[in-house]
């Protein structure tokens, strides 16, 4: 694993100087493939792309017509209109690298997790992939998340100047809060949070932790070696960064099963906390999720959080076009 | 309110030199926002836009899926998926400037009226905003009527090389007048039209009036000033442009009251008129709204008119990108 | 007709220096209308717009809500909501060049061999038309088809550098082979490969034949000259590249009638052929047009196809852009 705080530094310097690197994109196109809905990653993406002078070109193939098929050995007389061992393999030969957007079903849980759908598009691709969210990670989000931690740990003069998060300065504790939904979402975002933030944990940057309720633990995949607690209060107690999200069940996957307590964080939460700054990756249900009150305070940081997604695609963009060329 | 003729004289010196001011809109981005269909309004702003050296984004948010939650106060457990105050700051954070496109539910006038929804994006969104037309104004549909009208008053040799439009020249004539329709349309377009050539009149450039069935008044909001018509005939005789376009009711909101008399176009009623030259912002459907014969007689200015669409936004970003830099 | 061999040779050179003709597109804009759904088409042209310079637009009429009328004369009260002389003269202001897509009906022979949608399109807009597919014809396809046979036949040895196909080499035996579907689908794909390969016969570079199902001969304003088997088999032997394509009748016009015989081409029909080469313009239903072990062998060219149709759209649109500079 590469060392996070050099990333972080270097999407932060990209922010201070975006078309630094126009040349490295230039005669190379981006294709972004959407099998989902996006404004986040869609726009930050393309901006991203444009400030590394690539060209881009974006594919929604969320409406009824292109369905991919993606089993092998089967007789496509049904309702798929093309395997995806094609349609993967032509998008490849148009574009230099492809971001792709899949979520999952959310009734099988092997088939999620085996995140079949992204690796197969990326084997039969064959060009290097941006994952714009896949069935079991957002990891562009959760990079986005670093940046803007280190970011702000430097505005309020918790880390000194040139310095790694955690090295000569306070490190910040960091915890990752389920929140009500009324709809059945993936644990995509939680689930690439808990394995930055492990890894940010591993390398001395952070301090983190979970809560969540009983029935709604993430794959230990992800948050083995980190503290899970099952109680709001106790694991926000002294927080820095509270990251706040819904999931569904992974254990009884895909289901909402019944909540005990309060989970919708709101100003009262963060009396015990270190003055923690929230995060939300968006969209967010306001006042279902996260409390208004919260997202209009000075506590939020959830649009400063979505404008960093810019940067951290750009640095991503970046590496992988410095290795094409 | 600025000078109109040298808003008009500036785009008409753009469309004789349209890549001028390519440096100016170098590395910044433009987002053009619709909640709904548009053809000209989408493909000449996104060219003005080219024009200027800029980066376009457009996004499509007229899908189910992404609809915007507008009210304060509500738990958002129902059908919006993310509230206006999120989603516009985010995508104020991804552009320099922003274009929105909206149009009104026509049920409730004074909702509809306020501007509601567009007002508050542009407070959220905390950037220069372009009306791609809202609930009550298209603003650079009018612009680009009077860029017309000042065009053709020239080829025909009307107005003095140098002038404005009224200054040592005829004065033009201008009308606009209702047409029938089988759908409930806005107001929005006949609004701006009348706010412009209204101002268009006190800055001495045009006589201006208006011709509409009982029934039909435009908000006086637009039109105080100006003389309207209830009788089609005695509106157009001596006009020199006549602009044309359906509308429901102000006053009996959203209703289509019946209208007597026969208020469709033709080539006779331009009998009575100094061999008027007609707009219409398009679409235009044939013979219901506008016959036939005169979109196809020299008379017609439609397609000219829908082709400076370009120049009414390049004038318009141009001037916003100067204020940026 | 221009010399096939010297096109294809040029969209060849392209493929090797695709950036040589950046400034000739420079300050032009290619406008995209998709009124069906597209892939490689979408994609690839707009690849090939963007490596010669050009600004370009994309727009989906495919949707509900932007029916275009085409019949004159008729009072405009239903569900269309623009005619198509106004939206294509205005989408003529904005672009420089247009490409067009527009799938045939099917219902009324004469209607869809008329082209009448395209050829109005064409007129009304009053610019340089590129044909993205329409009722009966898919030029770019077949281009790319000759493309990737001549690419081919030079890279396996049996093409002298600097020849033409045919000329001082073996001249390649080309088949279009007729596939089963289960949906019906247009003549468009097969017409033009049969229209480009009669060409290219003439012209001396292939041989070219046909196998169909009797009750599936094409129009023979396409393949008059050409010999047509109602028998797989003999068809392809000795058969150095085959087409593969279903289509519905054109006798009995849009049916399916009963098809005898085994017409799913797999590995044990290449026995016969010269180790044929195996075409298919995608998206391909696995299995019941083409078989998968096909598709996956050393025999199957059509992701370098796909690819290749890159180098088609951007050789018609060096040519047209070199006609309007």
């Amino acid at each position: 694993m590469i060392p996070l705080d050099e990333l972080v530094s270097e999407a932060l310097h990209l922010k201070s100087s975006p078309f630094q690197d126009r040349d490295l994109g230039e005669f190379k196109t981006l294709g972004l493939i959407f099998l989902n809905p996006s404004l986040r990653t869609r726009m930050s993406t393309q901006k991203a792309a444009a400030n590394l002078g690539m060209h881009v070109m974006v594919l929604n193939m969320d409406k009824d017509g292109w369905a991919l098929e993606t089993r092998d050995g089967i007789v496509m007389d049904g309702s798929t209109v093309e395997h995806m061992r094609e349609a993967a393999a032509v998008m490849g030969e148009y574009c230099d690298i492809l971001g792709l957007r899949s979520f999952p079903g959310l009734k099988d849980r092997d088939e999620d997790y085996s995140e079949s759908f992204y690796r197969k598009f990326a084997e039969y691709a064959g060009v290097p992939m941006v994952n714009l969210e896949s069935a079991t990670r957002h990891p562009l989000q959760s990079l986005t998340d670093l940046i803007t931690i280190k970011e702000h740990w430097q505005e309020i003069g918790k880390l000194k100047a040139g310095f790694a998060l955690g090295k000569n300065s306070p490190k910040p504790k960091v915890v990752l809060t389920w929140a009500p939904h009324i709809k059945v979402l993936p644990q995509a975002v939680p689930n690439s949070f808990a394995e930055w933030m492990r890894e940010a944990q591993r390398q001395g940057l952070v301090d983190f932790s979970i809560a969540n309720p009983a029935g709604y633990d993430l794959s230990t995949e992800f948050t083995d070696e980190i503290e899970v607690f099952h109680d709001l209060e106790t694991a926000i107690a002294g927080a820095d960064f509270i990251s706040v999200k819904n999931w569904s069940s992974f254990e009884n996957y895909g289901a909402m099963p019944p909540v005990d307590g309060n989970w919708l964080l709101d100003q009262q939460h963060l009396a015990s906390t270190n003055d923690a700054k929230i995060l939300h990756c968006l969209p967010v249900r306001r006042d279902l999720e996260l409390s208004s009150s919260i997202l209009e305070s000075a506590n939020s940081l959830v649009i400063r959080e979505a404008s960093n997604r810019v940067w951290a695609a750009q640095v991503v963009l970046k590496h992988i076009l410095q290795q094409l060329s």
